[in-house]
C-alpha cells in the first residue's frame, strides 16, 4: 500500500457535495489542513437541487428538532456567504421572499392547517388575498385558493456555490486544503482488527491511504457503502429520487417571477424558483422506484403542476431534466456527530455528517459549524439528538 | 479564391439531411463521383425525426399529389434499405404494422372521416374494435374511442440510416464520394453576371470553390439563404419545430409496444414509435412560435396525449429532449426538380431537393430517385408539380 505524503492532513472530509465542501471550507477558514475526497465533486444530489433556503415553508408536523437545526441554518447563511471571496455574486445567494401558494380547496386547508403551526412556532408567515399575491406576482394564476408570503426563505444556486467552494479549496496558498478525485473505500483504524478504534484516515480504491486527525464521512447515500465503520453503527439510509427541471423564460416574458413561489397543487408539492441569469428551476418530485434516471411521469407531473401556478411555464424552454437521489433517513433528519463504540466510549477520529435528505443545501451552515465545534472538543448539546447512532442498537437501547 | 482538386465531382449535393445524403447515395450507386456538403451532417431535423414511413396515416386532405408521391416512396423503402450494405440492421428498418386510434368520440369522427377517404383512395386501413386493438397492444388505454390498423406504414431509424449513409459515402473506393464539412455560401454560375446560366458549384464560406456538373440543393431551410439562386426563384420555406422525446422502457414494463401508436387525442396527434432497442420515441408537437429549442408546453402535451394512450409511458425513464425545424412549404409538398430561368428554359447544372416539411425521411427514396432520373436527362412528369419554381411569378403566370 502507498501512503501519499501530501496526505497527512488534519481533517479528510470523505464526500465533496455541498455539505462536506461547507464543511472542509469551516475548517480551514479555522486554519486546519484538509483534504476533501470525492471521485466527483458536486455531481450528486447537489448537482440537482434548487437551493431553496426554506427552513420556514419546509416546516413538517413533529420535526421540531429539525425545524430548530434549519432556522440556525438560515441564521447562519448571510455569515457563511460573506466568509465566501466571491460572496452572493459567485454563489447565487438572493434574499428575496417566498410565496406559498395553493391550487384547490384542500390545498388551501392544508396550508391553512400549516400556518397555524408556523404561527405556533412564532414563524414570520403572512397571508395574502390571491389579488394581493398577484400584484407582487403578476404571472400567478388567477386560479389560486390561498398565498402566504415568508420573508426569510430565500435561495442560493448550489452549482454556483458547490464550484465556487471547490475552486477556493483548490486555490489556498501552501497546498492547505487539497481536493482528492477519487473513491473512499474505507476508514483506516489505528488497531486494524477493532473498528471501535480510533480512525486514522481513508484508503482510496486504487490502494492510497490518506492519514489524518479527523475523518468526516459527508458522502451522502455513499457513507452506508464505507467499509470499517463501527459495526454496531448502522446508518438508515434510503434513496429518494427528485426530478427537476431547468427551464429558459424568453426575454419576452421576464421577469417571469420576482420570488420562489411554492405551492401545493392538488396536495402534490411543487416549486419554482427563479434565478438571476434568467433561468427558472421547477421541481421536485420525490420517488422511491427504482427508476435512476429522470421520470417520464415526474416530468409530466412538475410541467402539469408548475403551469397550475404560472401558466406562462408553458411558453418556456425546456433546458434540462435532471434527476439525482437524496439520502433520507427515517426521521427525516441528519446523522451527525461522532459515534459511540461498542462500550459507549466515543470512537475518536471520526464524524459522521451525512442523511441531509430534502435539506443540504439549507443545512450546510450548521453542519460546517457542528463539524467544526465537535472537532475543537467542543461538547455540542443541541446536536445530540441528530446523532448518526440513533438507529443503532448500543445507543437505541440507551436512550429508551 | 482557392479551387480544390478533389471536388471536381459529377456532384455536389449541398446538405447531409436524411435526403440529400439519400440522394449521394443513389447517385454514388448509379456510378456518378458525388461531394456532400454540410457543416453538421444529420444534426438538422433529421437528428429528431421519429422515422415513421407512414404515407398511408399521414394522408392529410386535398393533398393527392403529395399522397402519391408517399406512396411511391413507401414502396420504394425495402428496394433502397436493401441496396445499402447494412440493410434493415444499421439502419432501424422495421416492417411492423401502425395502430391509429382515438381517444374521445371527437377524435372517433374526425378518424372515421379520415378513414372514408383512406377507402377512396383504395389504401388498407382496417377498423378495428378497441379491443381487438388491446388485444394486439396489451398496454393500450382502455379508454379509446376507436382503433384502426395499417399494415404498410413501417418505420426506420433516422439516425442510424443517417450514419450509415454517411459511413458508406465516406468509405467508398477511389474517392468517388467524400462529405465536406462546411457551409455552402452560394452557387456558383459559368457567366458570373447571369444568374440564369448554367451552375457549375458551389462557393464555401472559406473562400474555397467546388465544381461540378450538377449542383443538388437539399440543405432544408438554409436552401432560402443560399446566394446565387435565379433571380426569380422564391423558395417558401418557412421553419414549423417539432419537440420530441426520446424514453427508456425498464425491463419489467418490455415490450411495452410492437407497432407504432398514432394517436388522436382530442383533436392532438401524437405518436409513440417503439424502438427495437428498448427506446420508446415519442412525438411530435408542431410549433410556428420563435421558441428555437425545445418548448415546455410541448413536451407537457406530448407526456399527457402519450399517456392518455399508453398509461404506462409514466413509468418510463426520460432519455432526451429535442426540438428541430423542419422546412415547411405554403402547399405541404417539397420544392424538387429544376427551376426555369426568366427565359424560361430550365437553368442547366442545378436542382433543388428541399421543403419535405414531416415527410423527409418517407421521401428519400423517391427524391433521390427523381433526382438521378432528372442527372441523367430524364423527364419526370410524375414530378412536375413538385416543381421548385410553382411559387415564383415566371411559372405562376405560366401555370395560371
Amino acid at each position: 500500500m502507498r501512503t501519499v505524503g501530501s496526505a497527512h492532513a488534519d481533517v479528510i472530509v470523505v464526500g465533496a457535495g455541498i455539505v462536506g465542501l461547507g464543511i472542509a471550507w469551516a475548517l480551514a477558514e479555522s486554519g486546519r489542513s484538509v483534504c476533501v475526497v470525492d471521485p466527483h465533486p458536486a455531481q450528486g444530489a447537489t448537482y440537482a437541487a434548487a437551493g431553496m433556503l426554506a427552513a420556514v415553508s419546509e416546516l413538517h408536523y413533529q420535526e421540531d428538532d429539525l425545524l430548530r437545526l434549519m432556522l440556525s441554518s438560515a441564521a447562519l447563511y448571510p455569515r457563511f456567504i460573506e466568509s465566501l471571496p466571491g460572496g452572493a455574486a459567485a454563489t447565487g445567494y438572493q434574499t428575496t421572499e417566498t410565496l406559498v401558494v395553493g391550487s384547490d380547496s384542500g390545498d388551501r386547508q392544508a396550508l391553512a392547517d400549516l400556518h397555524t403551526v408556523q404561527q405556533r412556532h412564532g414563524l414570520d408567515v403572512v397571508p395574502l388575498s390571491v389579488r394581493e399575491a398577484r400584484q407582487r406576482e403578476q404571472l400567478l394564476s388567477p386560479q389560486l385558493s390561498c398565498a402566504f408570503v415568508v420573508a426569510d426563505d430565500h435561495q442560493v444556486d448550489p452549482r454556483m456555490l458547490a464550484a465556487h467552494l471547490l475552486a477556493e479549496l483548490g486555490a489556498m496558498p501552501g497546498g492547505q486544503t487539497s481536493v482528492v478525485r477519487a473513491t473512499a473505500r474505507g476508514v483506516i483504524h489505528e488497531d486494524e482488527g477493532d473498528l471501535d478504534s480510533r480512525v486514522i484516515g481513508v484508503d482510496l480504491d486504487d490502494g492510497t491511504r490518506l492519514l489524518a486527525q479527523e475523518v468526516i464521512v459527508a458522502n451522502g447515500l455513499g457513507a452506508a457503502r464505507l467499509a470499517g465503520l463501527p459495526g454496531s453503527l448502522a446508518l438508515p439510509l434510503r434513496p429518494v429520487y427528485g426530478d427537476i427541471l431547468r427551464l429558459r423564460v424568453p426575454d419576452n416574458l421576464r421577469t417571469l417571477l420576482s420570488a420562489t413561489v411554492r405551492g401545493l397543487v392538488r396536495g402534490v408539492p411543487v416549486y419554482l424558483v427563479p434565478r438571476a441569469d434568467g433561468t427558472l428551476v421547477i421541481g421536485a418530485t420525490s420517488r422511491e422506484d427504482s427508476l435512476l434516471g429522470v421520470s417520464a411521469g415526474g416530468m409530466y407531473q412538475l410541467l402539469r403542476d408548475a403551469q397550475a401556478l404560472v401558466p406562462a411555464v408553458a411558453e418556456l424552454e425546456l433546458l434540462e431534466t435532471t434527476a439525482r437521489a437524496r439520502p433520507a433517513t427515517p426521521d427525516n433528519a441528519p446523522l451527525l456527530g461522532r459515534v459511540a463504540s461498542a462500550q459507549g466510549d466515543m470512537i475518536p477520529g471520526l464524524v459522521v455528517a451525512t442523511g441531509f435528505y430534502r435539506h443540504g443545501v439549507l443545512l450546510t451552515p450548521i453542519a460546517a459549524d457542528i463539524c467544526r465545534r465537535i472537532i475543537e472538543g467542543e461538547d455540542v448539546p443541541d446536536a445530540h439528538c441528530f446523532r448518526p447512532d440513533r438507529f443503532s442498537s448500543p445507543l437505541r437501547k440507551e436512550l429508551s
